[in-house]
């Protein structure tokens, strides 16, 4: 570590300040600045839609550390020893004479910062589509502070009462419920097939069931043609029809801000991201890239991928200042793990989704196991559904999927690290997860879909997909649906043209079921389903499967 | 697989009907038998404490699957193909014959049992102390459904107004919320000096203080002497003085059920539960054990432990029947991961503590990392206080603690995982952990306490236990405690004889302290604690240390 090093961050919200503050740490006479367009330092982009449904009050809590102070200029230079100068512009990156042109955008005179290194931090802008009618007042992403506060402002005022949401992601769900909650009339158009897609089709479905049973409407499959109005947005065009709207979120995406990296001629990825090292350095090893703006190698694929997340965000900024101060680090890559809130709904997700994983010609098998996340009698236990993508021949966890009102979180957390380490679902099945009936089922949800993958793995569990079994029935294939649940629970609810044998009556009356006939067995979660498979397997059935994920999972009408 | 093949579980808890069921699965011509001494058939046993508190309401819940079919003989030959014979007890093993000698305990006739393989699930019983008086009425442990109904109708006639729990293990700290929310006056009395023993001291005094703080009497370093009273418990006597009570809860642990075991001449460990290979196989080729009888291999010591959970002895159930019918299977080992609830705390722990690591011979550092559990500006954020054990040689991960309201289960599971995969805590530090303000900070707990301790490996962060600095000071070593927090925190509460210098003012205002004199930095969290410690060192202080886990994790008393 030189004396008095030069060090210049561009970008001051998640990586730039974490990379400033360490850079600080590490090497107390170096002189570290921060350049800022915007009015505000590290402030927690993530809260926002926290913020407008009113949950987080005060947009102080946003910009304040845990402690209550405000992550201010004085703050970062009395306690992190860091120059941060807000309302800066960085225009230029003169790699030559290792050089940032910036403009104060207060008063807008321009000059050159002088670095030593350089960290290019400036995070990912929101997508705005080439719709016309786009400019309207009142359409608007929720990319920034003032943006939630002017959204907040509106619904405060009774605007929002019509509020469309263009776009079905992360932000777009997020928004929805914080939306409703303050009032608002929503409707969520997604161009794609489904919303999240982050997540497979079946699992998304069951994400939208509880959109509109919380009073959202989803219009997935549509596209949004135009914004209508006069200065304000009054209505939203699709291809479907109009629809009436005072307020349009539009959250169709982020793409990396790497334009200045670009023109300072850095290697910029296909995915519009700046290309770094495992060290966090872009092509001009002086200057180092993190956070969003950066593209990602995927721990499973190898390749490359843009996951912008303040927790990556955070983690590379660490890894560029080791870096440029001499300690050893790597950023090794991501999974695409991620979490949102739905309503009551935990969803998350990490690794790859069974179509990504056929997209990339694997070979996997798939399990859906649904189940209370604690011990049935616990009057805390939440369903919980969850999903696994194994590789067929290596037998190791590639992805996992959480959608229910349970804690999805916390085994997706577990799956991201038996993806991480390599981790068969042999291994997974025997981790000594923690149990006490508060906390968990004796079979964690997560053991009992590894046990559940490798019976599939092992031909004990042959499973049909819900998928499947519509795509016949609407095809009018004879195929027997065998619900093993009790008379009563098959009076309130069932699948459509489904027959009711008892699990508990089943050895009596199998004979009443053709044994030739195809039969796909399940019950609300198919444990039954599983166990009348192996019923009529022993009675000499030869075609028998299970429903994956049994009524929980269905993602179609049922009957009531 | 033979047909007709005679597979005898001796007992029908966890593991037992786990196996037995797994069993009938795999080889549907099997004939299986399970004997069990008492009533009822896989129960959960876990789940009395929250029985006894009324939170589980029906004794039926505890005995019926999720659907909610108690889970009877006709159960279990009906659905799962088991013959269950309950209140029976298996008295001998005759190894050379292949036969189990079995008592009906309601006609008393004996008779002998055949098998093919034979599978030892007899579990564990609670250790009866000899303590006089223990074979007083109202004196109980809380192993069986019945026991956990006498409980509970005794406190809801309203007994129990003076509870005494001997012991201080998970049982014992459940049982003192269970009985504290009955209405119960409750004491605790461990022998040794600390509650929990599967956590460190300084960990454990939280959880204490936090029992207390809720209403229990906590005495540690206390031994029970006698139990006084004429048929019924009276009062409690011990080296400390004498307790009124008219309930006890006896909760010193349990062994480890052999006896049929070692009468039959298989192999017991020295802890006192069967041995059993990788395969749950015993020192006899046909005969498995599985469950709270067998003893179990730690995976980070390599040697024996016993540490019976219902989560365990599923899994090893499964594996013994997956070893008999042939399929390739394993039980690697445990953690001793564990989790329990103390009122509102979670408490959990996996792999080793400081204190078992240090008499393992190994050289370790440890961190005590507290924080919310969520960003601290989400409403649902609750404080979490993580503590990890780190090989100082390999950098991996030994053991993690977690104390506090907030989601511990969640991040000793993905320590566990971690251990599990002899992670360094520089792999944990990159893991793509699922990141949304209502499930997480954007640097997960675990993360950041990964990073403490690379900070900590690195000598970028010098840490001072809470012990070493309070031995300090009752010693009445010359010590600066320096407390970064701001004025009006300082105000409310603060530690015995500290000096408040906020982190803020600490550039401008370091000249008051004496640069030779011993530092010890901290705030709430030792968050600014550290910032501090790293202004002064840059200031040219040489001996300065940050207080680990700063106030959040001071077990000694404060100053109000």
């Amino acid at each position: 570590m030189g004396t008095s090093r030069r060090v210049v961050v561009i970008g001051g919200v998640a990586a730039g300040t974490k990379a400033a503050s360490r850079v600080a740490r590490l090497d107390p006479a170096a002189q570290v600045m921060v350049i800022e367009k915007g009015a505000h330092f590290s402030y927690a982009g993530c809260g926002l839609p926290y913020y407008v449904m009113d949950l987080v009050r005060d947009q102080k809590d946003l910009l304040s550390t845990p402690a209550g102070v405000v992550r201010d200029a004085a703050f970062f230079a009395k306690v992190k020893n860091v120059n941060v100068r807000s309302r800066t512009e960085a225009l230029e990156i003169d790699r030559d004479r290792r050089r940032v042109r910036v403009r104060d955008l207060a008063g807008g005179e321009e000059t050159w910062v002088e670095y030593d290194a350089l960290v290019i931090a400036t995070g990912a802008r929101p997508v705005v589509p080439p719709i016309p009618g786009i400019d309207l007042a009142n359409v608007t992403p929720v990319h920034t502070v003032p943006e939630a506060e002017r959204i907040k402002a509106l619904v405060a005022s009774g605007g929002g009462r019509n509020a469309v949401i263009i776009g079905g992601g992360l932000i777009g769900v997020e928004m929805a419920e914080a939306l409703a909650a303050r009032g608002c009339r929503v409707t969520m158009i997604e161009m794609l097939p489904q919303v999240l897609n982050i997540l497979d089709w079946d699992m998304a479905k069951l994400v939208e069931q509880h959109m509109i049973a919380k009073g959202v409407r989803v219009l997935t499959g549509v596209r949004v043609t135009a914004l209508r109005g006069e200065d304000q947005v009054s209505a939203v065009a699709t291809d479907a029809g109009e629809l009436p709207a005072d307020l349009v979120i539009v959250a169709v995406g982020v793409r990396p801000n790497a334009d200045l990296a670009r023109k300072a001629g850095l290697a910029v990825g296909d995915l519009g991201g700046i290309t770094v090292d495992a060290r966090m350095r872009t092509s001009d090893p002086n200057i180092y890239a993190a956070g969003d703006c950066v593209e990602n190698t995927h721990l499973i694929t190898g390749g490359p991928c843009f996951v912008p997340l303040g927790s990556t965000a955070n983690k590379q900024g660490r890894v560029a200042a080791n870096a440029l101060c001499g300690v050893e680090d790597a950023f090794p890559g991501v999974l695409g793990s991620a979490v949102c809130k739905v309503f009551d709904f935990c969803v998350a997700r990490t690794g790859l989704t069974e179509s990504q994983a056929k997209a990339d010609g694997r070979d996997v098998v798939s399990v859906i196991a649904p189940g209370p996340d604690r011990p049935h009698y616990m009057p805390s236990a939440k369903s919980l559904l969850l999903k696994l993508v194994v590789d067929r021949c290596t037998r190791k966890l590639i992805g996992a999927q959480a959608v229910g009102p349970g804690a999805g979180d916390k085994r997706i957390d577990v799956a991201a690290m038996a993806i991480t380490a390599d981790m068969t679902v042999d291994q997974l099945a025997k981790a000594d997860l923690c149990y006490a009936p508060p906390f968990s089922p004796a079979m964690d949800n997560i053991i009992t879909a590894a046990d559940v993958a490798r019976n599939k793995l092992d031909g004990v569990f042959e499973g049909i997909s819900a998928r499947e079994v519509k795509e016949k029935l609407d095809r009018g294939d004879r195929l027997v649906l065998l619900d093993a649940r009790s008379p009563a629970e098959f009076e309130e609810m069932r699948l459509p043209r489904s027959v009711n044998i008892p699990l508990g009556a089943l050895r009596a009356r199998h004979d009443e079921l053709n044994k030739d006939a195809e039969i796909v067995a399940f019950c609300k979660v198919s444990l039954r389903g599983y166990e009348a498979a192996l019923i009529l397997k022993a009675a000499g059935f030869r075609n028998v499967r299970v429903l994956d994920g049994g009524i929980a999972a269905w993602p179609y009408e049922k009957e009531t």
